[in-house]
């Protein structure tokens, strides 16, 4: 299944675009497995296909009818008169394989398995949907699912699905790994009246998948805002790819499942054991600027908010309101969240108070006081929208006797042409409904509570942020790259995986980290030779391949500060090692400079099965291991991943030289992270290391790593 | 206007019950300011009055009028011919305070004071606040606002609001500062049909504050549930003595406000600036067992799951579910959040393998397959109620063709009576609102996504942890009260607010903290005798009252090694005192044993205006400065309070002994918490305080204090 796998990514990447075109335009749609029977999913997909306003041909395939719904059936794809852009499979799995050849007969670009009974059901379906893939991949055919509920379509009125119903026509394009959700949510969408432009179900995924989801609705012009939900990606760093230039121009809004994997990983490393495919699709969310949602109704909220299309330039924002206390909710929320209340100018503040009453308050929160009428929140609205200090406005209304809900809305509504963005907040049930009515109508989404407006207010800034971002720009160092290849072969030469401090050193050596002079003594005559020539105090460590743990081990003493305390120190470690390790390769003991001062950082990386290098920065100690405040990125890091990681941090500040210290060279830091990055990306065999403590010191001073550790991993996870 | 309130206070406690019951369940109600005309808020009233079923008499008061909707209209209180209970003013401002004096003449114990233009209106509103303060006080009358909706009581059929309808009868008791927030909440309520038992708006709070709302819906038998917003309380102290009793009877569901003061408060400790009263008000929640909602939503989301009265006995659930990838969602968030997904017995696996399609999971997550009826949904949860493992079910349903969404429903709701929480969503629009409907009726609120269920479900189980657990210990030490009264007016009587390190040593010396054995020298000779005494090394400090920042003024060395150390060091401090505080009242130099060891932690205290003393506790340094890891209560503290606090904070571990080293001894950490509770609870008068760094060991080893400073300031915050 593998080697199939394999061969049909290969072709999907050769013909990119070929194929999803007739996936949601077809001319003429095939169903194989049309059925007479109402409730079959057979009968629904052609119904659905008939009854949304399709212009194209519809041919229904069964042997055992002459028509349905009053279409004429043919007995197979074969018999059919004129081309097929489109077959839909509504059989068994096993009848699916027998039949899907038909495709290649006909030359059908594209098709559509809704059938269950593939990989999700066992070994037996796995196989079956190998041969599948393998057909497929020899015809050329884009395959939809399978186990899925199909495509909806509403600007070339597809309706390919066996679902309940047709969402209205919209901008926001929706794909799912999830049949179930797309149910709810279509469902959903019709009682809200929520617009949609494309909707898919991706089901197993045996071709067609999230990347070719996301670039073919990239590429739609009626598609605005993506929406998605994933459970997995097919392949991490062509998903990243494609999503950092889709979300250039739209915004991509995911909600991504199955992060929680408590103890998956068995790690070897600080970094493998706080990474994890959750941190691996965080950073990659935040790399490719795709918009997280935690929650379905985030997916919502935000997709209502961004379907709208105008988005804030900043994160200040204004509350207009009719009702003091809803105001001081929806201000808290504002001050937890990462938006700031604006500033009014004083030309605001004295148009506001020229036309609101004297009890208003005419400073933000506006409050426009319970006997508030159109007239109030439209000046009100006008003034504030106009403030240059001013992103982003939230209207909030609660209902009160005499004051209109709809005509307010209609006033709200009529701002909408400022180009900036209104989150009207309407607060209440029937009174209400028919504002949100009014306003669903001129693009702005109502909101029953402040908070997931704000939320979603949010989201639109950080998606903002991300368009506005300069080009991200990469560094290479010049480095020493065919040691490090040299180290390595010989590290698996000799059937190592876990490569420890002597030659890990070398490795970073050769990217440019800085190491403590350190030689390897034999005998205690040289120890006493090297300390003396590096200058006490000096650090004494067991050199031994076969001793990774060497602290542990009590082969690490520091501070060591005469002639007589090597001698002592060296024979000590030399019997330690006899007496519990006498099997050990041990090379020596080796004398190094005692680096004092500084701070302990460590940087990181392993490597995600889909992502690839995941790099990890923290400060050390207690800092990682118990705070677990650290950062990720992939890498290749950019220079902007490199400086937010290292500002990401909580304990941040202590670099910045707290307590009245000076403070750390921070560019040093994005340097190493910078080497790191390259050094990971250019041995895909390195699966996880450690640099761990990296000392860091105000400017002036370079880096030294202390230590460092990787394990080696061939192929196997190689992208 | 405080003199006033402070009589009104002490009234309203002398007759704490006196008068709500007439505010509930009157008899006769009178109007006045009842009007004719339609829109107009006295209008209203009457109406509301009149329509919805209330069976007593009701009375309009108005000089211009014989009649209103069909009532006989009287010219003032004093000519209704019978007893009148409940008030109702819908009048001018002014008008109110000339009109309420009938009340004390007509002897009518409760009012509703719904006008605005009082307190909320600025300083001429707030004079007539006060007058009718007093009148209410010496008439011994109870007033809900002014400035309120009115109240709403469904069992005796009172609505004397202003608002638009009338929810259905529930157990829901709900009481709000702010009257906006009333009127949406009504209407949705109504809207969703969610029953409500007592609907107060608070308005101004003159007399019937939040406190008199939580002991009389404590009391009421149609409450089961009461829900609140705040933006403040009246009296801490009081407030949360009725909350901590309410709680072990009914859930108490707050939504607080107001919560952002950045930079309010001008700091002189740690604590100071680290506490604040959105601190102090999370604390007082959580030791007097409020839960807590952060978002309008919770409050309602919370409210609907609590209104069925079956709380879970643990965080242990389960999740039955027709479709896969919402339940991996609802997994997820269950995996974020403080419950925990049900490990199942046997029995239940097997009785789920024999009931359910072997293609269905059997383990937790159940999930029935999509082709699921309401049998299999009957049969998994059964099997799932039974289970001891089991507290709680989530119950997901997504609408999938021929699942019969209200048979579902139905299966779903004669579960009911097993008394364990179900709380279904499920999810879609059109497609599930008949079994929203349906489960309704069989108190299981339906919710529209799985997280909501969640955050309501964690509630409950708060709410359950907090009833369970045992009455709360406190302990009193035997100490020196009459040291510190003694050391506390010597300061008051030398104009002495800030009291540093060597009075605060003795006052906290007397409380049982031991402080490090320290002596002042006034000359060189004494120092290097007392050095010599104390055993080297030992620290020393610049003793003078007037330098209360000793470290910043280079007051301190700490390490000092010999004699000829001890004669340098104090020579230098002179001279530093000298040269730059000539005026300085220099006592000498401080020669101080040097505690070696251990871990620095800090306890501090600072006085909240509404709640009194909030006690902070963190570790030393970086962790409360830069990781602001720290936990609050307020005093007096419980023992379980101080164990939760030394536990709560992140850096805990640490205590424990990470990184290989001993645990420091925790009870002797929480005794020092709970002397620190004695002493601020003791004397009102120290404003704020700090101990750091408390110097803390492994058992066998006492702490040591080895600073504190405090703030004193009379009378002005006393409780």
């Amino acid at each position: 299944m593998a080697e199939s796998e394999a061969l049909l990514n290969k072709q999907a990447l050769m013909t990119e675009k070929a194929g999803l075109g007739k996936l949601f335009s077809p001319k003429s749609v095939a169903v194989v497995g049309a059925s007479r029977e109402k409730g079959k999913v057979g009968h629904t997909v052609l119904r659905n296909l008939i009854n949304h306003g399709f212009s194209g041909k519809i041919y229904p395939v069964n042997p055992q009818a002459k028509s349905i719904l009053g279409k004429k059936c043919f007995p197979s794809l074969l018999e059919i008169p004129g081309e097929v852009d489109l077959a839909v499979f509504a059989i068994p799995a096993e009848a699916v394989v027998a039949t899907f050849e038909q495709c290649g007969g006909k030359n059908i670009p594209a098709s559509i398995i809704i059938s269950a009974g593939f990989k999700e059901s066992g070994r037996k379906g796995a196989s079956l949907e190998a041969k599948l893939a393998q057909k497929a991949a020899e015809d050329n055919i884009r395959v939809l699912g399978p186990n899925c509920l199909g495509v909806i379509d509403t600007s070339s009125s597809v309706n390919a699905t066996f679902a309940a119903g047709m969402p209205p026509k919209g901008n926001i394009g929706f794909f799912s790994q999830s049949g179930a959700l797309c149910t709810a949510i279509l469902d959903w969408a019709i009682g809200e009246g929520i617009g949609f432009s494309k909707f898919v179900s991706l089901g197993n995924k045996l071709d067609i998948d999230e990347t070719d989801m996301l670039r073919a609705m990239g590429e739609d012009e009626h598609t605005e805002v993506i929406l998605g939900y994933l459970e997995g990606v097919k392949d991490g760093v062509r998903f990243l790819e494609a999503a950092g230039s889709v979300t250039q121009r739209k915004p991509v809004i995911m909600l991504k499942s199955g992060g929680t994997e408590a103890g998956a990983r068995a790690a070897s490393s600080h970094t493998g054991s706080l990474a994890g495919s959750e941190k691996a699709f965080a950073a990659a969310f935040t790399q490719s600027g795709i918009i997280r949602a935690v929650a379905i109704e985030d997916l919502f909220e935000y997709a209502r908010a961004f379907s709208s299309r105008r988005y804030p330039k900043g994160n200040r924002v204004a509350i207009v309101t009719n009702a003091g206390g809803p105001a001081i909710i929806a201000s808290d929320a504002v001050e937890r969240s990462s938006l700031r209340m604006a500033s009014f100018e004083k030309e605001t503040i004295e148009s506001l108070r020229t036309s609101l009453p004297p009890s208003a308050n005419v400073y933000n929160p506006v409050d426009l006081i319970g006997d508030a009428k159109h007239d109030r929140y439209a000046a009100a609205l006008e003034a504030v929208l106009k403030d240059p200090n001013v992103d982003g406005v939230f209207v909030i209304f609660t209902p009160q006797a005499m004051s209109g809900p709809e005509e307010v809305a209609r006033a709200v509504a009529r701002c909408g042409s400022n180009g900036k963005p209104i989150l009207p907040v309407f607060m209440g049930g029937p009174a209400v409904e028919g504002s949100a009515e009014i306003l669903s109508k001129a693009s702005m989404p109502n909101y029953r509570y402040p908070e997931p407006a704000i939320s979603a207010m949010e989201a639109m800034v950080r998606y903002e942020t991300w368009r506005a971002r300069p080009a991200p720009e990469y560094k290479s160092f010049s480095v020493d790259k065919k040691q490090v290849q040299r180290l390595l072969e010989e590290a698996w030469a000799s059937g190592q995986t876990e490569i420890g401090e002597y030659t890990a050193r070398e490795i970073i050596s050769a990217y440019g980290f800085k190491v403590p002079g350190s030689v390897i003594a034999n005998n205690v005559s040289d120890a006493e030779f090297i300390a003396e020539k590096i200058g006490f105090p000096v650090v004494l460590k067991i050199a031994s391949p076969d001793i990774l743990h060497k602290s542990d081990f009590g082969g690490v003493r520091v501070g060591v500060r005469s002639r007589e305390e090597v001698r002592e120190v060296f024979h000590e470690m030399k019997e330690r090692v006899k007496r519990l390790l006498p099997d050990a390769d041990l090379w020596g003991i080796s004398v190094q400079e005692m680096i004092q001062g500084g701070k302990e950082v460590i940087i990181g990386m392993v490597r995600d099965p889909q992502f690839g290098p995941v790099v990890m920065f923290g400060l050390g100690g207690i800092y990682v291991e118990i705070m677990k405040d650290v950062a990720f990125r992939i890498a290749p890091l950019s220079i902007d991943n490199a400086q937010e990681m290292v500002r990401e941090i909580k304990s941040f500040p202590l670099l910045q030289g707290a307590r009245g210290e000076k403070p750390v060279h921070i560019e040093a830091i994005v340097e190493a992270l910078l080497r790191f990055s390259q050094l990971v990306t250019d041995f895909p065999e390195i699966y996880e290391m450690d640099i761990n403590p990296l000392k860091v010191f105000p400017q002036g001073r370079e880096p030294v790593a202390l230590d460092a550790r990787l394990a080696l991993k061939r192929n196997e996870v190689s992208q």
